[in-house]
């Protein structure tokens, strides 16, 4: 059992900030996952507490959705906003864990490029919750983060085309087509936050 | 052409509890796939079957949505649940419908386990879904179902890392990694089912 | 920077329109994959192309909805029919992409058949469309893709038994596989359109 203080008059705005915060730490331990050196099993334990405390924050999200009378948007869009924020910690949460549990240490060249571009997603994401407060300046996010997961999806087709090409084990390719599959299926769901924000932006205009 | 007497009265609740016993049957199968001795071509026939009486159910509720002035919840509501049940089935048939076309008898060890979650998260819906009526003890239906899922989840990855050891053939790998994701699907969709189920609910409180 | 002359007065069914069309262009470029004299990054260019016009297209929605007080349906359908639509064309652009990258010009017996369904149900789609206005004979429409969205999943059930079956090498099998997948995701997603149209019209009914 885990105790959180939390401040009563924390907002859904401080929540989903408090959430995409949880995000760049999730996205950060997958960064150490290509340190040859690291130690992948501690990297597991470090991305399952952070998941836990995603999910704490999460629960806050749908408790305070039950306790308030007038939301600031939609009741659905508040859930489907912070169960697309669970959705990508899940995918890292799977990245770090494929990792530790198929012993992987070396990884295709495009996969640093790709982590970054999970980085700066979640950064931006993290950036834009606060916003959500204004509906200001929020067409600029879903537009870098449509960018993002375009550059992220040649990433994804460079080391596909790279893993099979004949240099790796067929056993090898299928433990890291795993991996980086779960990076993608991250990025795709930061896009699909991003998604949700616009259609939140839509219905408030 | 399948005639069906249907009761004039079946209201959305009756409706909803037949599509998830019609899981129940479902996940029955999926079991039995696991005996060597079993024949697979018949017991895909009976999935076929339960799949076609689940479509029935499934368009018996959007028939019902069609005549009704006054659902008990939201159109879309209604709408969601029922194409998510749908695709539990969907996946269910996905795993015998493999297991008999790559003629495989032999499964990873945790695959036993994970039908066995696959059961118990099928006999939960269907138990919960009378519930919606009074929109009573539902919290404990999807705690416990994301808890299955989150069982299922390692299972799924254990099974996964059985796979890539180096102990079976590539295509052998390919074909068991495409039956395990099947179940993997099937028991995510049931989460998906339990997150409508709450999604619901809060609309309700 | 692309310029387009719109017409002021395009409406939502217009640009529905549109936009289907652009999926039966993209079906079309998913045919002539087979040709194995075709030059496939002359294709990817082609479908490149025809990505960007289908964006074109999905903005010219958003903005629409935007700068439109009474909705012909409600703004979260619009979004997520535009969004669907531009599902269908993210996956046949991996179709081409993947068989130009790979460098795959030999395919499974049944994928000609396949992408004949993606071809017909492209086709299906782009008649409904301008059926939205009077939501009449939308009904066989979404029979029709269901039927199809069927016979697909056959014609991919029998390409993967033809793949593990032993007479592709491990690599070469992997390739179609990402390939065969991406056109069966296309297939799903226009059945997927087709589920939010059957909403859209259950709403309006």
């Amino acid at each position: 059992m885990r105790f959180r203080i939390r401040p009563v008059e924390a907002s859904f705005y401080d929540l989903f900030t408090e959430m995409a915060n949880h995000l760049v730490t999730g996205a950060g331990i997958v960064a150490r996952v290509l340190d040859p050196e690291a130690d992948k099993t501690a990297l597991a334990a470090q991305m399952n507490d952070a998941e836990h405390a995603a999910d704490d924050t999460t629960h806050a999200i749908i408790k305070l959705v039950n306790s308030t009378f007038i939301t600031p948007f939609d009741r659905e869009d508040i859930y489907a906003l912070a169960s697309g924020l669970d959705d990508v910690m899940d995918y890292m949460e799977e990245v770090v864990d494929s990792a530790a549990l198929y012993g992987v240490t070396e990884f295709p060249d495009a996969f640093a490029a790709q982590v970054q571009v999970l980085q700066r997603a979640s950064n931006l994401t993290a950036e834009a919750m606060p916003r959500l407060r204004t509906m200001k300046d929020l067409d600029e996010f879903w537009i870098e983060i449509n960018r993002l997961e375009n550059e992220g999806d040649r990433n994804h087709r460079r080391m596909l085309a790279d893993l099979f090409d004949g240099n790796y084990k067929a056993m090898q390719v299928l433990k890291l087509k795993d991996i980086v599959e779960a990076v993608e299926a991250a990025i795709d769901a930061l896009e699909s936050v991003a998604n949700t924000v616009e259609q939140i932006a839509v219905k408030e205009s």
